[in-house]
């Protein structure tokens, strides 16, 4: 059987066919333009889906994945121009001739990570991107996380020092929120340059702060084995040791275990499939809905 | 099958035996005092398990709920005095003949709603008690919520505005974290009176702020279907409202879902069993964990 995965994000989709990381068979990247014209080029690539025994799709948010509604699969308040209201998955199975599996794009990358990376294993545990937004999704108890709708760990409140940083945020929501103040798009617009850019120290100290101040809150609430960090913040080479040093600060030896006491290394990890997570997490979403297996 | 069933916080232990809300057949209250003779009352009011099928436990933590863990059971990082290091279920097991189940407190108080109260039917909700101390828990996907430890809702970090409110927070190991400033021993310690004294209207909008910060990060995270919220602090008759309000506020219309833009009134709810929710969960854990049944 051969799946096709799309993770469709806020900048680019990622389309994919294969049955996991050894066995990609082809694959394609398009910019996200305007709904229509950035469907339709994914489902050429698919060719109508032939072939295929299922597509699944690990979208950008906020999107509505309640079975039972008959808004399933439609992005919902993005402030991404153009694109609030998409009927994502309808607009994809009227174009493709297989069955469509959705969930967010890192609840995907989750289980691309649960299945071959670094959260094999594991039952409770978190992908959180920082990227252009902030994102998080992951599983408890050995399933994909959702609820009434699904996380958003992106626009939590955190604690924010306008002594040290009088930035006011760029959430259209929230101003100050995680995402307003340590999204890839916030550091753009604190600093002037992209985060790739960024040199200064101070600069990604203050990074550090906010994405440890994040971290901390999953911590108490979700109790994660594991927390793994994507997204193109994280390609800053001292981001790691900076989030764990300030993490385990922050924790302050509340949390008696050895994981969240010695060092971090294991506890805050990148991707093991880099950035393919979304993609393979996809295929696998595909998978699930097709052979009806549940994660394991 | 009669269970027995003990509620063990931080200032009392409620015991109780029966088969759920309609069926109590004795209950008591044991002041928290030493470890030792804490444990001694109750086993007593038991008398060493005799015609009870199964005992559960609610317990105040953090306490281990590894059931691989040597330290299973065992009461960890608590800052009260005497307690940290107690081998709470260890202690029980030798002075009671049946079967014990343990969880944190929350997680009982949870598994209550969910069986008898305002729980019901939900897979996904939050419980949680401000109280003398913050403590959160519930279920995801069907499940009590564990992970790497339990979760520690109390511990987040929430924005404090310095200005309005200069309080330090209480908290032994982060100072202003949730609980250090909301907990009715921050309030107490802020305000020179208990909360339940507390009547300056300024005092109560300051408490649903954080409250509401709280609740945000959780619904951020989480995204329950439900957030049901016990715990002396929440009998201020104010303080449901302000809450509701300040959290739609800060939510900021970004979760496009009626529960989150209408009112509120039915999602932010008092237990419905009362201050029982917590002694009830307990029974039920001993029920579940006695005849191996899961939550429904």
């Amino acid at each position: 059987m051969i799946y096709g995965g799309i993770e469709a994000g806020g900048t680019k989709w990622v389309c994919a066919t294969g049955t996991g990381p050894d066995d990609l068979r082809t694959s394609t990247t398009i910019p996200t333009t305007a709904p229509a014209e950035t469907i339709d080029r994914a489902a050429e690539f698919f060719r109508g889906g032939e072939g295929l025994a299922g597509i699944g799709v690990g979208s950008f948010g906020p999107i509505d994945l309640d079975e039972r509604s008959p808004r399933w699969g439609t992005i919902t308040t993005t402030p991404k121009p153009g694109w609030a209201g998409t009927d994502l998955v309808g607009e994809l199975a009227g174009k493709l001739d297989v069955p469509l599996a959705v969930d967010t794009d890192v609840n995907a990358a989750a289980l691309g990570e649960h299945r071959w990376g670094a959260a094999v294993g594991l039952d409770t545990f978190c992908y959180i991107t920082v990227g252009t937004g902030i994102g998080g999704g992951g599983m408890t108890g050995g399933k994909l996380m959702h609820g009434l709708l699904h996380p958003e760990f992106g626009h939590m409140r955190i604690p924010h020092d306008r002594v040290r940083d009088p930035f006011d945020g760029i959430c259209p929501f929230h101003g100050d929120c995680f995402e307003g103040l340590a999204s890839g798009e916030a550091v753009r617009a604190r600093w002037g340059i992209p985060a790739e850019r960024l040199t200064d120290p101070h600069a990604w100290e203050l990074e550090a702060e906010y994405i440890a101040l994040g971290l901390v809150n999953v911590i108490c609430t979700l109790s994660p084995q594991r927390i793994i960090i994507g997204g193109g913040v994280m390609n800053e080479p001292s981001i790691f040791p900076l989030v764990r040093a300030r993490t385990a600060d922050l924790a302050g030896g509340y949390f008696d275990t050895p994981q969240l006491r010695e060092g971090l290394d294991d506890y805050i990890v990148a991707p093991a499939l880099g950035n393919r997570s979304g993609v393979l997490g996809a295929l696998e979403l595909a998978r699930i809905a097709t052979d009806g297996t549940a994660p394991s």
